[in-house]
């Protein structure tokens, strides 16, 4: 391990260990901008920062107001500095939406304002079992007067149109006017990426004594946003109030004038309705509206009640239990908890790299959805994986004219898109990575040996199977220098360190396993629905001499191997780049990707993120433990983990080989990368890849698990430092708990008729007649500790 | 050669082939945006297109108006589809400034205007011989009125701050009023690269009877421009004349109404001094005012006269006659003309790929003019080689911040720039070709064995050898893997089809020569001017030790060489690519760079210009004649010349190795490139690098002139196709001419006490005693015509 990692850990942590909850107790505007990405709520349609209700009293530089609609984005010419043909034309942007949230308060005008006056009493606490963000506090104005305030807010999980907000309120010590200013504020902007500042249009707005909307339009994608909002306002507070209204070009206002008693509490619930339409779409108002009017008869109380709920069978599915360290087990759950805000569910959208959480990277989608979330889901709840899959199987035919443009037969993936359509203006850092094809199959794959969803294969993912590998067959070409083998030149693999290079371990390999499994899955179909796939080979032109030629392809594709290390080499011209000692490289120009000019990195034998290491893992099958530990000593030392996708994998593959120590030490750079802010950017949104790696640093490093053809594998061991771990994975329809201990692993039958698997080389199998086994843990050679 | 070459060929001339003219002989509008070009006059200080004078009647596609000023641009904030440390922040673009030769005729109120009434009679005519640009012209306007007209333009080019216009007319059938609105045009706009439409600020105009300015300020750099015009008009003329004037925020007018009579001639000379200055210097105002005087006080018969003076100079020695190819001699005076108009002689700019005929590539100086430019200049007319130097000496300071960006040592040139620094949005296609270095520093050796110019070489070129070879000791490694030589990785050679690769064979070659002049030259100087030498020492910190370094590393420096094929391999990774045969490329596709995107040009075996063929020339003493055939059997079938700076070298190889038919054909492709308009983009501006290339191709091919060592040879021969050619070459001080005829060549001592050359292997001496030496051609063997 390398000081450099070592040094990050330092950090103290900025939470409270708490199982169930992440909480602020003091509000300090240095902590802000972290705070909003910390505290942001999301059910994978929308997504709302932790921002304050209040007017933010801070410097721009601490803060980032942002609502956001999974997919709703806009879109502005990509300017070059050098124009090259069919690059793409078109960003595409998530876009900052209205701040529905925002309410003031007033004592006699004196606005609530956490710098003036004085907090006497603060805490937010954000409660992953009720998924409800509560904020209290206690104020004092300059002319001494004292109010307790406390605010919660959801994002509802199963009505993904609403949220809502509870402002309740007490004067203290004083009797007097009090004014609750509530908007839907539509002047708003994106902090990045836009050059346009004025991305949205108001378009319309009405405001009643409770209710009323206001509707933007994306100007550059047409995009329609409703914003319905009711207030609630219980009868006590009904007769001391009277509601003004006030509506501009760009907001609406509802002010209500209190006139407050002194030891009263006060509860003004605020929901919205909110819904979009594209372009050819109807107006998304009466859908609003009527989200809104439902929400309203239901109640916060019952909102609530639905989130508890909610979250109630999430947990069920999802929760890891750590016996033995605090910090983590509230890490785990922050994780899953930030998951589930993010993943779009309904086939249109997908997992940004940031979820609902910021406005970095765009709101783009990139394989970490497929190679970093997707396993999640489809071990837990693998209807969302299905879901995800649906996504790409709806923007096929976008990556179909995408492999066009690029002379490739099939479909090409978009490195990062919203849309489906490639969105990147650098191709050296996306088009370049052809592997997000065989990421996307491979995913397919895994959730149908998980799910077994004959229906998902037969309609979607075939099709998604057969076209991601024709886009292999005519991207590789037998290269007779290269012993005749069919070799993928001017790649790159998921270190984005090297771009351009040829035969990329990771991307040849998997190339092959894409090709492979769309041969044998087109066989499979073929023989057991003649129907279904006489309808799919007719409607993409599939010929049955393809299986052959995919299978020929496939077996001729050139795997490297070095016999003089006898290493994987990361690619053909990996061994020939100059050597650093990243130790030696000062920490203030780490990480590369900010402070080395590209041609640099791209010289030396230095490496972003796992690569051949994830191939170790991805098709672990493919490679004997001994080439696994040459292949991490090679290239440990050379990796920087600029990228947050990569300790995790280090983590699995170190765990495999017996480097307890580099397991335990990467996953602990993994687990509360966000909560620790390890990299000192979580304020620009959470990394949801590295959350989804934290899990499989769990069940596949820890617990060993691997799919392999069809089966489920073990290899458990428990971590020094703990004292148990437990989790729960589907399999086939059935649902197991893994309990690890030091000793003994047991593993039980939740739900299902049966499961079977291995514990390293035993047979398991468990059913209603056998619904729990407890067995040793065999030792692993410790290579290294 | 390959069909598509003979394709091009195929083009009919658009000029008659006169010996000292380009004569356009009629006016047809979609000639005009290549005639714009074609006419285009210059002085290297500045720049005129070859816009008519009066207001062009055509659409806006078919006309590019410009004037520019060598080194005048404007800068723009460059946007990056994704950011990366210390790539170039700041473009820089050549500004089209005012139109100072603007003038309309009226026939009372009807405008001139080529498309409405009759053009009786028309000639344009560039006379290469004075430098004079003519136009005659007889019209009829709707009411029948005719008039003769009759223009001479002229760039001064022994005063560098003056252009001319003399505008004569006659009514033949009429007398009547006619006017004459003559302007400086100060609202103009570039027409392509510039964001901002309005780069330029008019700050100051003045007008008074016959005399006036206009000052414009480019707005982001601060450049101040001066134009100050006068008008001269015969006494006639003054007495039937009444002047009116206007001045606006944008230009100045001068309106001359003339009680014109039938068959009298009028004639209007209009001088404009043209100065600039930079953002610290005072106003270049009274600089323009001094000069338009002076040059109105000669007069323009004067100015005339002082062209063809200095014309008649510049041809005695760059004048090359072909007897038997009357296409040929014109497109070597026409190219001659224009590598003299577009070459700044200050040592504060240089020639713009465009030269000053255009706004295509922003005015930006590439090594085009070190590797195509310079050689012609070197071996006619040093002093302005020297100047072409100088300015790179001068641009040394950002060279080394350059270099430090880059964290390397030493000096890196930019890839493109006017000021000095990098200005390419895009380094796979600029800062990677680290080549331009070594390609400065061959251009110093040049001119210093041609000139022997010790005073250069002390007081610029040493440190320029120096600082370029530091570069390259810090870029490259010992590579274990490849045998631990000196390597460069990541780099691009001449190739821009192969961008980011290993040892690129020019590369490495071309950084073993820049290294060891470096070295060699500095114990030179050393030696013999020890104080010289210290005084450059301690400026760049030089320690002796680093001699024995750099000698070790170029040493050291991996050269490669394929022992399967018997081949140069472009680079490491070169054999490994995708066959493609270019013939298959279907034509619409070609130039591939407009039209495959880069990933899949990368892809292939396809090569945009010579790249190790260009190396067999610069280096041709390092390989043997049969590594040469066998290196232009295997690349020349795989070049696109894409690159109009190809054909010349691949001819000039092609001559070498007997390949005749080859060398004739690519010396044809190469020679009449923009008169003839072969890729149809002469209208964006010349090919200034391809006029150098064509008297390469002639000196280097046919007359197989190389400098090696410091000695000069010759393996003349005489394609079949011509009778005679002949040409001038400086060397050491000395001018010869050679004639090569049929069988026999002549060397002939115009200048100097002495010379001495090989003629193949034959030591040819002349003096003032033998002036002449009359030798036979030896033959080589034809390998292949």
């Amino acid at each position: 391990m390398r000081k450099y990692h070592a040094k990050k850990m330092d950090k103290k942590a900025i939470y409270p260990y708490q199982p169930w909850k992440i909480t602020e107790e003091e509000f300090l505007l240095h902590n802000n901008h972290h705070n909003e990405s910390i505290f942001s709520l999301g059910n994978g349609y929308m997504g709302l920062r932790g921002t304050v209700e209040e007017d933010y009293p801070g410097s721009e530089e601490t803060t980032t107001p942002g609502f956001y609609i999974n997919g709703v984005y806009a879109s502005e010419k990509i300017i070059y500095g050098e124009e090259a043909p069919d690059l793409p034309g078109w960003g595409q942007t998530l876009v900052n939406l209205a701040d529905w949230s925002e309410i003031n308060l007033y004592i006699n005008e004196e606005k609530l304002d956490l710098l003036k006056g004085h907090v006497l009493d603060y805490k937010r606490e954000l409660d992953m079992k009720q998924a409800i963000l509560k904020r209290e506090l206690a104020w004092e104005d300059r002319q001494g007067r004292q109010i307790k305030i406390e605010i919660q807010r959801l994002i509802s999980l199963s009505r993904e149109h609403i949220g809502a907000v509870r402002y309740k309120f007490k004067p203290l010590n004083f009797s007097g006017k009090i004014n609750i200013n509530s908007a839907v504020n539509g002047d708003v902007r994106n902090h990045h990426h836009l050059r346009d500042k004025e991305a949205l249009n108001v378009t319309d707005s009405e405001i009643d004594t409770y209710k009323g909307y206001l509707l933007h339009e994306v100007k550059s994608t047409k995009f329609k946003i409703a914003y319905f909002v009711e207030h609630l306002l219980d009868s006590s507070l009904k007769k001391n109030c009277e509601i003004k209204k006030r509506s501009s070009d760009k907001r609406v206002d509802w002010i209500f004038e209190i006139n407050a008693r002194k030891g009263s509490e006060y509860i003004i619930d605020k929901i919205a309705g909110i819904n979009h339409s594209s372009m050819k779409e109807e107006s998304p108002l009466s859908a609003a509206r009527a989200s809104a009017a439902r929400a309203s008869i239901s109640g916060f109380e019952t909102l609530k009640q639905e989130q508890m709920e909610f979250m109630s069978g999430y947990w069920q599915d999802v929760d890891v239990k750590i016996d033995g360290d605090e910090a983590l087990q509230q890490a785990f759950r922050f994780n899953a908890f930030h998951i589930l805000q993010s993943a779009g569910k309904n086939g249109r959208t997908s997992v940004a790299a940031k979820g609902l959480s910021g406005e970095y990277y765009e709101g783009h989608y990139f394989w970490d959805t497929e190679s970093y979330v997707l396993p999640f889901y489809a071990f837990q709840r693998p209807e969302v994986a299905r879901n995800l899959l649906i996504y790409r199987y709806n923007t096929l035919d976008k990556a179909r004219k995408n492999a066009k443009k690029m002379k490739l037969k099939g479909a090409l993936f978009p490195w990062r898109t919203i849309n489906g359509e490639e969105a990147s203006g650098f191709f050296m850092g996306s088009t370049v990575q052809y592997h997000i094809n065989a990421d996307i199959a491979y995913a397919v794959n895994l959730y149908y040996q998980t799910s077994r969803d004959q229906e998902f294969m037969e309609n979607y993912g075939l099709e998604i199977l057969i076209e991601t590998a024709r886009m292999w067959l005519s991207l590789g070409n037998y290269i007779s220098f290269c012993d005749s083998r069919f070799c993928f030149n001017v790649v790159c693999g998921p270190d984005e360190y090297k771009p351009g290079v040829n035969n990329n371990a990771y991307t040849n390999f998997m190339a092959k396993f894409n090709i492979e499994k769309a041969a044998e899955m087109a066989e499979k179909i073929k023989k057991q629905s003649p129907e279904k796939f006489q309808k799919i080979a007719e409607k993409i032109n599939f010929k049955i001499d393809e299986i052959d030629e995919m299978k020929k392809t496939a077996a001729d594709i050139y795997l490297p191997y070095n016999e003089k290390t006898k290493i994987t080499p990361q690619d053909d011209s990996f061994l020939y780049k100059n050597h650093v000692e990243i130790d030696d490289i000062p920490e203030e120009e780490l990480p590369l990707v900010k402070n080395w000019h590209p041609l640099i990195i791209w010289r030396y034998q230095v490496i972003k993120q796992a690569d051949v290491i994830l191939l170790m893992l991805q098709l672990g099958n493919k490679f004997s433990r001994d080439l696994k530990i040459r292949n991490y000593d090679y290239y440990e030392p050379k990796t920087t983990h600029d990228s947050s996708l990569s300790p995790a994998i280090y983590s699995i593959i170190a765990s495999e080989i017996g480097y307890k120590k580099q397991a335990y030490k990467y996953f602990m750079q993994t687990a509360r990368l966000d909560l620790d802010d390890y990299n000192e950017n979580a304020y620009q949104g959470l990394h949801i890849a590295c959350m989804g790696g934290t899990w499989l640093a769990l069940v596949q490093g820890f617990a060993g698990m691997r799919m392999f053809n069809d089966k489920l594998y073990f290899y458990p061991y428990l971590p020094d430092e703990w004292e148990k771990y437990k989790f729960r994975l589907r399999f086939k329809g059935s649902q197991i708990e893994v309990t690890v201990k030091k000793e003994k692993v047991n593993y039980f039958l939740i739900s299902g008729n049966k499961v079977e698997f291995k514990h390293f080389d035993e047979n398991i199998y468990l059913d209603k007649n056998n619904l729990s086994r407890e067995v040793k843990i065999k030792k692993l050679l410790d290579a290294n500790t």
